[in-house]
């Protein structure tokens, strides 16, 4: 399939989920070697969870379909571009590259946070609308070292 | 309970969860009006989803737990600064406040990317390591401005 006809099908499968009142107007699909491996469309409303954008649901079907957490090689097909939560989730999933249609301003446009999010994030700790406090430091530090004496492990 | 004894659990589960062999050595609580209403820790490999991280798994778990997308009021406790996806998915999920033991450098120090995330994300689209190309915006934005005109909707 061409960027074209995929991207036709991300818009329509992100118009049909939104009327039937899945959640917002947002479809997604991966694919690999040319290859539909996975679709996804936003159900932060209808599964009452605020993580559940149409990328995130197609990046895990896409690793439940590879039985896999690494996505190395696949590529994104988007009607928006991607929150800040979801390009991070593609860099998590080492996805080799990102098409999308509208962007972050259209996102705006139509109510979505996205860009105020991009902008929140740019911003140090303390500057940020979200109250961020550090504590407990060396403890925390302490802890997560244990994960380099590990000897048998996954890395990610 | 108090900061400092939430922490405590949290890097407690984390190392708890990291040794059983789940994911990476991290772990969250939520809590409200001083309550634990949700655990999560890192099953990025046990899972096979790179988007299991703690903060992630434990918000998906306290929006089960009240019935809702929207955790206002709610805090979050964290052995480690949040990456930006999970960051990002605090501000989508409204949460009040987040309180974290270690930081991104700290994650650096064992292997982690979290902030070379978020150097990219800085970065204009085509700066970016991950490779980002626009198409068929008109379609797209056309597409997604229905959202607007739609009576029966739950906005988030």
């Amino acid at each position: 399939m061409t960027n074209q006809e995929l991207m036709t099908e991300v818009i329509a499968l992100a118009r049909e989920k939104m009327l039937a009142g899945e959640g917002g107007p947002f479809g997604a699909i991966i694919t690999r070697d040319g290859d539909i491996i996975a679709r996804g469309w936003n159900r932060v409303t209808s599964l009452n969870d605020p993580t559940a954008h149409a990328e995130i649901v197609c990046i895990r079907a896409a690793c439940t379909a590879l039985q896999s957490f690494d996505l190395s090689g696949c590529e994104l097909f988007v009607n928006c571009e991607p929150c800040p939560m979801c390009l991070a989730a593609a860099y998590w999933a080492k996805l080799a590259r990102i098409v999308y249609g509208a962007d972050q301003q259209d996102a705006a446009a139509i109510g979505f946070a996205d860009a105020a999010i991009f902008t929140e994030l740019t911003r140090d700790a303390g500057q940020r609308s979200l109250p961020m406090q550090q504590i407990m430091a060396q403890e925390a530090r302490s802890g997560m070292r244990l994960w380099l004496e590990m000897e048998q492990k996954t890395p990610y």
